[in-house]
């Protein structure tokens, strides 16, 4: 585990011990010796298991007896380092929980997934909005037909962040950000894209085909993308419209997705995540708010919440479904490369070729570039 | 002045006596002898000036002194004789409001334009919309520079009710919409696509230059398109998606813009007209409601406002704004084509390029289809 | 008619010409000749029937033929000539359409009831939030049982405009708002309160029984309360809060209501008054909204409304429910006081026994004052 | 620590967890032997630290060294032993972290305060939503005067899971919550009402002085109201409205407050907790959002927030704050009753004479009753 000082270091530590099943034991804080134990301390490790570089906890971790030997790694650092250390922990046979992306490019991430399929660890992905409950009532309604046949998918994620130069006045994440080789080919369109892709996907339940995208560059002298949109079509026949942005000045984080079918319509938003609207033809408007004991809601939204409706769970709690997936599944030993519940390499690997293809269609001057997906 | 019946007549009759400057002293409202004077007898119009075709009355008008003749001809039929009608009451000294489309295609708009440029008259479109007083906020915040430089345009209109195959079932509205020949060559894309469109022109104050779009038809032996999606380039710089939709089950008229420049955003939202969500980059999210009295509001909305803020005004009064500036330029005698403040022939034009213009990127691989208007 | 250059004069004449049954046809305006006479012609009447007094408007045009006559006099005067207003025209055969109060104490409005009760003439009171169509779907479903039996009801109407000394600023409102001989005995209980009180009667279709209430004071020199606040009980076991205030800063016109039954809960909110939310124990959230052709809408609010959902309907379309409901009853030569849908007498002597308890209720030690009102 | 399978307990558990500063060492879960260790276990316990009874888990703990002992008792039981536990745990010598309310009555809150003022252990009240940053935010607004002096207080927590028996069908909550002896005087009262005073006391800034109360009880054989209304002044001129209620029907948990002063207001709403409204009479409404890294937030807010805005945050993180606060003030040695930051004695005294007050005031026919809380 990584990432000292950093936002989503600190994010996973909190949804993992929300969820109360996993405990941090070691790390590898930071490449300065004095700044590693610091912060080992800071968090109550044992200055031996603060390690000064991700090799050496790898390997000193294994030679512990297996009943103190980390369990998971948990990859927060940029995204560069995130194929080959996931792919030498699991060689090493340990799980790994990895940010997004799960590599630098599609190559890359191919390799990983050659690793994993010959090791014995699970490997997960943060893809942190897959972890609300709503969503899965969303995918399960739309699974179940509720609204029908799925024509129109729009999902959007509008930030505003990137609105000025911040990596230019020493914003750390926007720095690294924006260099391709610690970042990869994509800017907004890997960074948050993938999240809006994957949501789609998720919950509509289908992938998608093919992709008619734009991406734009707002600030002089900055590498990659910080705004994409685009059109898609899905291999149900649905289509729909993706927007990324990150230059939407004064947005926050409002990722949302909005599915029609022919019978209705549902709409989510992850401001507000507690509340699925579920509009229908037929009947008014209803909203299905997020909270234990409601019987109208799907086993696996519910199994996902922990408190009653009117008691906010947020993105800590999302993230912690994700932590309370992967140790159920450690613990009760299952095989496979995945943790079920917890995003996997296939959505990683789906995320980069979506990368990859919606660069090749701004590239292209042809309408629609067909994203394939094999492995 | 026609429409039986018709959802949008009313809005006509009930919008120019809102606002109180015109009195309805004429009409031609069914081809139906007994149907007309009915229609004209409920209206309270004597017999005499209820005729049974448009050629009549304007014929009988004009015979009329002028202190008693019609002033302002309101065409609120089929899309197929707005070019007609307009054109015959122009020439025969008129005004014209009429209902969008301005005339079937393009070729028959620029006939339209000729006449108008001949004629003494005033021409205005029922572009509703933007006869909302944020709307006109909106648009002087994005002028004056409070957002700086636009840079994002986000536009869409998603409504449900041609989900299912309302024409068939006998819905009117649907029917005649759904035939060519009287509505012309857009579907969704003519009867919402287009206020969509000259709603982020008129707010981002810039020209759309180029459009990808795709249309869909959800309805097996719906003639028309349903559904439309696109990307843009606007004149100064700026890139937008516009998503117009008939299909997007259980959604009623949600149009909404945003619009985002270097420093700061702005939102509307048709379904809740009278918010303004302000986001900047250097102060928290405001949020300026419509509503007299208010001095940060410009002129522009203020004087398109009745009541004080919290007494809710809305689609009537938008369009009972349209017609109040259309009163006041026939009462001030201005020249030219066009009423100060009512949307006139140039919207119509562009409105009837950009349906040309999708259709034609629909049909065609390349991405990007340049929207060329020239009249 | 009269109140030149007043809000909610201008409402009236917008609102009855949006409806379109009534057509103005004189006024006195004003006692300023000149300034009457300007009015008058700018609304488009002829001088002669422009009056300089209310009382030479009665005799003139009772003595016009009955074809040519004012068919409903309006009266939007400040509060101390409403009844007295009232009872003349009534006794001179006219209907009256009242702005609230319908008198200054209620010693007044039974003598106007006395005047009505032998007078050919119906008598309507302007509460016009009582002609929003989704209070009326409201009543519905507490009447039909929807919520089951009602026991609590949350009715509030905090506004901020007199929250600074703003009669002492020029406000003409507030100014003689704010003088007991033209305003009555309430201030901010009469002139808000009355409306929250009437909507809870309403919406919960029971009669408030006792009150406890405390009024304030919050700017020096004030003579009426600015602010209000008061436990109730109703008539059928259900209990209440009502909160009324005039000093909540920053407030618009948030009049609402909430009322719950032992099945269900309604909320309805006039800033957003298409929406009308149902709450009950074993379905999801519901919201109903406004809008024509849904057949889950009651009868008494589809009627009320005049476009498809989503097109907003605010103040003045409420008010012109009220003035359609007049001509309707007047054409259709309703017998008794009181138009159907047009809040009549019953409620005006409600209001004002609500004014009187209220204060009377500040004014005791007793918790609990009896709400009386025989007529 | 107990209260296996509680909804409370577990919220601690995450909340302790997600802040990270307290790890679970021990505990007394379930007077069952069995239910007890297995409880302990799964929350991955040593045997030996898993006591069967609170007393011989104080015993136990006592006579470990320093460095291994339990540092903080949190007391989640049923009400009547929240003041027996927390005197013998303080009077051993541990610091205790209670849930509300401190005691059964003002007599045993006393008693437990002098045991508190003669001990060295710091005492807690979970008063959870004391722990929200937007409410430290709109406390802070409020002191430095940007609304001005305060006037008027509106508080409402409308609750409807009571609004059927469902002590009757099994409801643990419901069940002990429903007696007098487990719960103490009050029911809704205590439950939520003291959430909603002590909220209104926080923010406003000033204590309550009077009460005019009336509680209600809606089902046949419940013991302890459900539902709670009532009128209060305050010590520094402002009045207010507190409405606590648990047969809202539909209704999950939106406690909210509106703050107004002379200049503007604010308004919080628990099921929306990362915003907070500002109304202002000088400017457009604005809405404050939570999340790090706005200048604009005061510190109080921002220390309490762990992500950019736009990531939620819950009701857990508020707990979280509450630990964090805990464990800081044991770590640097505060002295006195309280740590900084986290709800003390003296919020559990004010609280439990509110419950008193309330009922003593529905009980009399007199309309105020003072609230006096003299130690």
């Amino acid at each position: 585990m990584g990432g000292e000082g950093s936002f989503i270091a600190q994010a996973h530590r909190q949804a993992a011990g929300l969820d109360g099943r996993f405990e941090l034991v070691c790390g590898a804080f930071s490449r300065d010796l004095q700044n590693n134990l610091r912060t080992g301390s800071h968090l109550g490790l044992a200055q031996s298991r603060c390690y000064s570089t991700w090799q050496l906890m790898l390997e000193a971790e294994r030679a512990l007896p297996a009943e103190q030997r980390m369990e998971l790694l948990v990859i927060v650092t940029p995204n560069h380092l995130h194929a080959p250390v996931a792919s030498e922990a699991l060689a090493a046979g340990f799980h790994v929980f990895s940010e997004k992306p799960a590599a630098l490019n599609l190559a890359e991430l191919r390799a990983l997934k050659n690793v994993l399929d010959t090791s014995a660890g699970l490997y997960g992905l943060a893809h942190t909005y897959l972890g609300y409950p709503m969503v899965w009532q969303a995918r399960e309604m739309v699974r179940s037909g509720v609204i029908g046949a799925v024509r129109k998918v729009l999902v959007e994620y509008p930030q505003g962040w990137l609105s000025q130069d911040v990596a230019g006045q020493g914003n750390k994440q926007a720095e690294w950000r924006g260099q391709p080789a610690l970042s990869g080919l994509g800017g907004c369109i890997g960074d948050i894209g993938t999240h809006a892709f994957s949501l789609a996907e998720f919950v509509a339940d289908q992938a998608v085909t093919h992709l008619c995208a734009t991406l734009g560059v707002h600030i002089e002298g900055r590498q990659l993308d910080d705004d994409a949109a685009m059109l898609f079509k899905m291999e149900q026949g649905a289509s729909g419209v993706l927007i990324a942005s990150q230059v939407c000045a004064g947005e926050e984080n409002p990722l949302s997705i909005r599915v029609y079918g022919d019978k209705g319509g549902l709409e989510w938003r992850q401001e507000q995540p507690a509340s699925l609207i579920h509009r229908a033809l037929d009947q008014p408007l209803r909203i299905l708010r997020s909270g234990t004991g409601q019987p109208w809601l799907c086993e696996a939204a519910t199994q996902r919440m922990r408190l009653p409706a009117g008691h906010p769970e947020g993105y800590l709690e999302a993230m912690a479904n994700l932590y309370g997936d992967f140790a159920k599944a450690i613990r009760s030993e299952v095989t496979g490369n995945t943790a079920p519940g917890v995003p996997g390499i296939e959505i990683g690997l789906r995320g980069m070729a979506f990368i990859e293809t919606a660069i090749a269609s701004h590239n292209s001057n042809a309408k629609w570039t067909p994203l394939e997906c094999s492995v």
